[in-house]
């Protein structure tokens, strides 16, 4: 017997059908013996629906700007995940499984008052907990709590899963499902290297390094808060068949287990190799070396709203002047310049260039921390293949190299062949 | 000025052009120095889609009947009017409207348990006045209130009428306006005889016999409640120009004031007259004339679900048997007579006959509790065109008749005309 989070996103739930498949696997793990808490998100396109809806409100009104009040945005948005939550609990009911829905504000999920991007502060989970020891599943509307001032509050996009692993830390769940789209995390992008492998398990930092790199099958927020409470989160894939056998498995089910990196008796050096494409590198030159100087660069560039990546700076050959090099989404390039250009007078530099079409390639593991030469290796592998490195940056788990964009999946089968991922 | 409640029908905000036309509503009245409270229902068609998916979801998910839990089913439904309220909040602060929304559990709007169905017990106003006085509008999801469970409940079909008025009890507004696709109560339907007037005021009593006659302006329920609290309810349209000279009209807008009649100075005799088609009638010959024999008849008519309207005994002849005679609509005629053949020993009747085809026309006015020769004026007016008399019933403002149904409308303009209701 154990405590699980389910969770069940967009397209799992999109219509009647599909919210009867989500039912039959809630039911197997209630046969199973299972305490289950499921948490959903609005029926496919039903939040695009109501978001469009918000935003156009202010100009049909006669507004100049679609200037509109968060707190209302909430109310409304937040309408998509109730509706889920009551149809699933019908569901489990007429299949005899004992079931109600919870809104957020019920339980309650209380949040800070940043509507439209609320942080959780608290769940009380002990109703559930009651409800549990009864028998009773509960169905909980993702993606919303409520905030002090006793109003609606959505978490954001993808909001579900943060609400999802926030009720497995409130009610101490042995682990929490997330269903997706994909049937677990891959040591790389699988349409790219056939040869990649589902991963058994992921190191929480190792997973959140894979996120932020794209490899978008949890939202950051969601792995960084399973970190903080130790969650056990499962990502596996809510379109196999909810009766097929080895989904009963208690044990060891399809997918993969994002976990604390001491439960991952036999570490990897390298777990993963993620990619970014359309990246654009922007090279300052001859700037003054003086504090204060990357703050005058990268202030003006968050006022705009533009997402810095990799930042390298060289040591100064003299100590008066450096260059400082970092990298942009390809899109964000054109403004950054121009940003830059506006400051030239206050960041002080002489020239700068800029290059798109890159490609930065990660080379990710917990086990890099204790095994010297991970970095070497990679860069042998590279010159091998004649490809030619532009930037480097390394993290205790990670080296991330630029490299030029039409070598990006060569690149990637290199690495991901080097250090041993491929399939056998 | 004033406090007023307005109320506004899925039809009258079905998209978000007509939500931004109620909000021109709102600010009419909020500029005219007004206190404002408005209450909505679901955009058109929104509760239907929901309702169904509520339906739909039990055979989908396998169940052999399509039962569903009520409170899943509040849940789901309550959220249509959730979003709209939260859209017209922001079209009023986009036309510079001090205004938020407002759902039942926020306010909150106490119900009792009977969910899909429930009645409103208590609502505290106290937060809502204070809002006023700092200029703010209320926009208010109707329809619903939470139970003592901590559930959403929804008040059935039509309830935001009931929503606005219990509202308007409980801030002592000084108006409750209805704002629906007609332009006001007629004295009879202005389909039918084009004469009709539309009245500038009409007693609760008055509307009552209207409303439960078929006149469907407002539910039963809102009438019954406006009347208990004594809540000035205005019927208008929503459908007239918000900016409109007359609609800023504070004293004598265009609609129909339902309100005490103490404040209907020149009450007339009958102020309208009602019909329903469609009747069948049904008389039970020679029953035994004893203590519970109507309970015998009408109370497996009742669990069969079947509306039983006039209901007419004679005297009995000799003290031991005696006729029943009653009207159901025509669709249920087949279905009664089923019922009461099953029921025929029990009962203890000689034979049934039955007709249907009917039609009952009512005249109505507070004006005859003082007012003799009101009932022989119709039966005068009826007989002079011919048409035969099948049953009567009285109350203290109302006479029914039970006609051929062929006659209804001219029988309907006879009595228009004979009571002094034409428009000139």
């Amino acid at each position: 017997m154990a405590r699980i989070v389910m969770k069940f996103g967009g397209t799992s739930v999109a219509d009647l059908d599909r919210i009867h498949n989500v039912a039959r696997h809630v039911k197997r793990e209630v046969d199973a013996g299972n305490q289950v808490a499921v948490v959903v998100s609005a029926m496919a396109g039903k939040t695009n629906e109501l978001v469009g809806w918000v935003q156009a409100m202010p100009k049909v009104a006669g507004a100049k700007a679609s200037f509109y009040d968060a707190r209302e945005y909430d109310a409304i948005v937040a309408s998509g995940e109730q509706v889920t939550s009551g149809l699933l609990a019908i569901a489990l009911q007429s299949m005899g499984v004992d079931a109600r829905s919870w809104q957020g504000w019920q339980i309650p999920v209380k949040t800070d008052n940043a509507h439209g991007a609320a942080r959780i502060l608290d769940i009380d989970g002990s109703e559930l907990i009651r409800r549990f020891e009864m028998g009773q599943v509960a169905v909980v509307a993702g993606f919303q709590g409520v905030g002090p001032d006793n109003r609606l509050a959505t978490l954001g996009r993808g909001g579900s899963d943060t609400s999802a692993v926030a009720i497995a830390a409130a009610v101490k769940a042995d682990r929490c499902d997330i269903y997706t789209d994909v049937d677990g995390v891959y040591t790389t992008d699988p349409r790219m290297v056939p040869k990649a492998r589902r991963m058994k398990k992921i190191a929480f930092e190792e997973m959140l390094e894979m996120a932020s790199l794209g490899a978008k099958v949890l939202q950051v927020r969601s792995v960084e808060l399973a970190m903080v409470h130790k969650v056990r989160t499962f990502v596996r894939s809510s379109f196999d068949d909810p009766d097929a056998p080895e989904m009963s498995d208690q044990l060891n089910p399809p997918g993969t287990l994002i976990c604390d990196e001491e439960e991952i008796v036999e570490q990897e050096v390298v777990t993963g190799i993620a990619y970014a494409k359309d990246e654009a590198q922007i090279s300052l030159r001859r700037l003054a070396d003086r504090p204060g100087v990357s703050a005058a660069i990268f202030g003006p560039l968050a006022d705009s709203h533009i997402n810095v990546d990799m930042i390298v700076q060289n040591i100064s050959e003299d100590g008066s002047r450096t260059d400082m090099t970092f990298t942009v989404p390809s899109g964000d390039a054109d403004k950054a310049l121009e940003v830059l250009a506006g400051e030239k007078d206050v960041i002080g530099y002489d020239v700068v260039q800029s290059e798109s079409g890159l490609a930065k390639i990660s080379v990710i593991g917990i086990g890099m921390r204790s095994h010297a030469g991970v970095a070497a290796t990679a860069f042998k592998a590279l010159a091998e293949k004649s490809i030619n490195i532009k930037a480097i940056t390394t993290s205790e788990i990670k080296i991330s190299i630029l490299i030029d964009g039409a070598y990006a999946e060569l690149a990637v089968r290199t690495l991901h062949s080097v250090y041993g991922l491929d399939k056998t």
